[in-house]
């Protein structure tokens, strides 16, 4: 069951129908879940912004860093020229360069692209080293081209899945989750979706409950290799001056949770509109473009703090206990006493 | 009362005995409150890093912008060089350019600065132009050295006070908060305080209590041209590109407390370490630095967080209610209703 | 006589018909001049691209940090936003709150600007205090208003005039200068305009011939409070990430004449476009916005480059020998001497 | 022959012995080329900053992106901790994950590295895609640990090796370029070491003169995937934040040779210091660092323009005519016709 089954709030805003990243039109995810052996503990998630040829369309994007302990790739391309031409991979630390080679692979193979020479693959990750043998590297190319051809629209599989299949969230097992939330139309209408990829440490809170110190579970002394990906879409129409500004209020959702973005933290928010795309040739020397005013983009702001926050919780109450490499082992979110920790707040039915 | 005088409590750490940026060692704050007529409700809040000759003795610091719709000045040398030269002032909007002045007044005038040609202001702002005649420009040079000769140690006055007098936050009175952290002494021993002026808006939440839904006062439409400035000073040893990463923790508690940091909002963070300094002038050619290690900034990250959040609620706490210019008035936040809502949710005794 | 009646070209693209800033429709340029007494070496420049009411209809802008050593005031919000909403003051160091004030009087005083309670004064500086009494501030808020309404569209005067008149560039007198470059219509016909205020050092290179070298005359030693001020005006439609890239092209066009961004430099470029406006306040909730595709502004980044060497230089061709402030006396560049030994190198006629 | 051994001068300042990145005490380049068929024109080159363990004893970095539009790997890690754990790799740009992945191998498999989860691999590129049948990805990992274990003190090969291969540069072809500049004992006597990948358009300079309009061969019009990778070591003890103004100043010595970094250009400075390093675990919580105070940097920022402008130079003249992919063929400089207008100008012997 998802929070919201329990009567959980979070924020004042309406959720789309899925509540999930999926709610933005046009919007597919595709997940493979790598779980082998004792100690094989990891996978693939993929987000495609574009029904069709991303780089021949490229969709205006912008990447906002909150701590950047991590390895991310594909960031300067982004920030200087505000555009995605690929699909988004998020997979374990050692493994970005595999997933960044298979999207090249993929854009080079796509009907349209036999003169392609340049590619700037996004990749992001966090390090499931503890329940996984990232040593090992056990993403494979097919696997992330795996995840791209599989992706589809509908509900997101979210917990021990995909790129969240080995993650570790304030000291839970934590995972892949999603959310998303709908503007009513007198604001636009417009919808913001989230994915998260949790694998982070601080003291966790659930709508606002303190849980890790009703639980007695926190630690922000450490130096942990934790990490959050949050993959924000909209069908909004902003540039990448208002796309990097909507990234970072992501970055405020994940501190609504209790995150900290700790030093050994890699925090990114990849962040991306499907309203309209900027073609990589065309025979004008112009783009038109309507875009929404800084006026009216503060309830996307808080569109996206709040579909940040519920995205993370989903992820921990999705997910399960599991054991991988060298034994470790790292139990689900306890979500009977949770909850009835967030009843007693007022916080859950 | 302040807010843990009814048993909130905000985050895991403790304080420091005052509760204030002034538990930072030899931190100083001075405010001048300009409360006359009906119509002028501002002042100036200065904070003081050095005991001595600021300019000559330069402290580490840094500026983290977290929406930057405002008229901070002195962000540039602050991000090239690293060190901050002057007191910080805190005013508003229209008034940054008399501050900046008189703190030109101020240093030139100082003993040993005879040669000093150029100065680099450190000025926030919010803007209180709801309640005061902002368009009036009240704040005068004379104001702005009251602030800094007054400036001393010991416990802040927060609320209606200095550059808090005429601001609001959430919809309630806002105005000056202050709080700090101590960390225990195998984590460094370090103290970090922080001081706000609040005049944002928001979802708001107290100790995670969803107050700004349960009071039904909450609104994320309009642009208006709220703020926060932070302040955050330590005796960690820190440099200026660790310090920026603790301004954006600051940040990261102003998310806790509901602000969504609005397209209309100023948000600011400046962090400064009292820890050492430096000079202007030297024979050396070399700093010679020992300086915490970025693996062990994490609990400094989490007291800043904390006390940010907490110097927030304080600020509301503290404000009564104002009325001002075209009788505009703003009602303190009901702090007995709000008590009870903390209690209901465990939050409160 | 300007470099170019000498024979001395910089880059391959053509000027516009007066070789500056105002080639671009529409911009406006005044300056006051302070001389006074034997101490008083100082001034006022100002840049105004919009012919109504800037507030109400704000430019497209952007603002690139060569060196921050400077106190540029106004960066944060341009950088938030995108949009400039006063014209551009340059003056010295000290007179920049002084210069601030001035435009938020000229603001608030405008017709249809009697509800404004906000305004982002845009103020850059260079540090004249070798011939000027620079701590006796003597700009005015009179200079400044008297500097805006004098503003005119035609030649723009240049050496010791306005922000320039106290300035020192490479060892010999400096000042204002201007330049600008016009496309072929194949590459869009947009005009480039450039406006420095040149105050800053290096070994100076005059259409690439080292005449620092030949004249003995260099210095990158000492840590000079210099400063090279950089306006940039187009009528090309780009936003704000492409008017950055402009802005860092104008640096690029510093480094040609040999300019090193000392320590102690403040160069900043503010770059503006004058093609289209984004109204304050409208009942759209979009921009609709026709821009230059990414693919299509390296002309115009050129154009930035060259205008920018060639403005550095035209301030140094027109500057005057001067004396001032403790009996401190600046030379003008040699012209003679110099135009010699660009003839030599087949630099010059 | 070098240009200096045609009397060309670039600046003031005096080389090291090698008049390259090895002069900086303990710097090794390694270089592989591979040059295979008609259509094979890439390679890898190495560069070494630390002796030993470079995962463990990390050294002070930082990256400057001039222009964005490129694939370099590893940025975010740097910025955030200031730190370099690996060797730097040049490739083109569709092999930079597979040099990743090799610097992952590499690391991974030091001895003293079992427990290591986390690498931040850093490779930059340019696109040879013009000479070199870049799909093809014809480098492989081995390629990449050959040119790491290869990698030597001493001279620097430049043209046509390693990742300079297949490049091209002002239309003529370029490659791999190297020089230093050694400050007096007076200013430090630190040296200033730099290695550049050239592959880049604008109108080509060289010590000045400009070679690109005397020969009528530029372009500015064409938004080529061109790019220049820049690496500078140097011994002097700086931190992340003046290593990052130091890169800045390599970007300058690029503009000094007429590169206008054009919208298809990946322009990025990699700065590290090998002064001191910063322990990847240690039993104390403190770095102790003696650093260049900021006042003193200036003379280093001269040094990486001159030596950046020379490396590329230096490229220019030891590169050979290739043909390759697609029958496309690069001439290179025209040495003798460029000797020939440097001397007329004065600028050769």
């Amino acid at each position: 069951k998802r929070p919201r089954e329990y009567g959980i709030r979070f924020g004042v805003l309406p959720t789309g129908p899925l509540n999930a990243i999926t709610d933005v039109p046009g919007v597919r995810v595709g997940q493979v879940t790598i779980n082998e052996g004792k100690s094989i503990r990891t996978g693939v998630t993929a987000i495609i912004a574009h029904d069709g040829n991303q780089f021949q369309q490229k969709s205006p994007a912008a990447i906002y860093i909150g701590n950047g302990f991590g390895k991310l790739m594909g960031y300067s391309q982004v920030e200087e020229l505000g555009t995605l031409e690929t699909p988004i991979i998020l997979t374990n630390t050692l493994s970005v360069p595999t997933a960044a080679d298979a999207l090249i692979d993929y854009t080079l193979a796509q009907k349209g692209n036999e003169q392609v020479r340049s590619v700037n693959s996004i990749v992001g990750e966090t390090n499931d080293g503890f329940l996984n043998d990232i040593r090992g590297r056990h993403v494979t190319k097919q696997h992330v081209l795996d995840a791209i051809r599989q992706a589809k629209t509908g509900a997101v599989e979210e917990g021990n899945v995909g790129a969240g299949t080995g993650t570790v969230c304030f000291g839970f097992k934590g995972g892949i989750g999603s959310s998303s939330r709908k503007l009513p139309a007198s604001l636009g209408g417009y919808t913001v979706g989230v994915l998260v990829q949790t694998n982070f440490g601080g003291v966790l809170q659930i709508a606002g409950v303190p849980i890790g110190v009703e639980l007695g579970r926190y630690d922000f002394k450490k130096n942990l290799d934790g990490s959050c990906m949050m993959v924000v879409l909209t069908d909004a129409p902003l540039d990448a001056r208002n796309l990097k500004r909507l990234a970072k209020r992501a970055f405020m959702g994940l501190a609504q949770t209790g995150g900290i973005a700790s030093n050994g933290s890699g925090d990114y928010v990849i962040a991306v509109s499907t309203a309209y795309h900027i073609p990589h040739e065309t025979t004008s020397s112009f783009d038109e473009l309507k875009l929404v005013r800084n006026d009216n983009v503060s309830p996307l702001f808080l569109a996206a703090i709040e579909a940040t926050e519920e995205a993370i919780i989903n992820s921990l109450f999705a997910a399960q206990t599991l054991s991988g490499d060298q034994g470790h082992q790292i139990d689900k979110l306890p979500i009977e006493k949770v909850v009835e920790l967030l009843k007693k707040a007022g916080q859950a039915r």
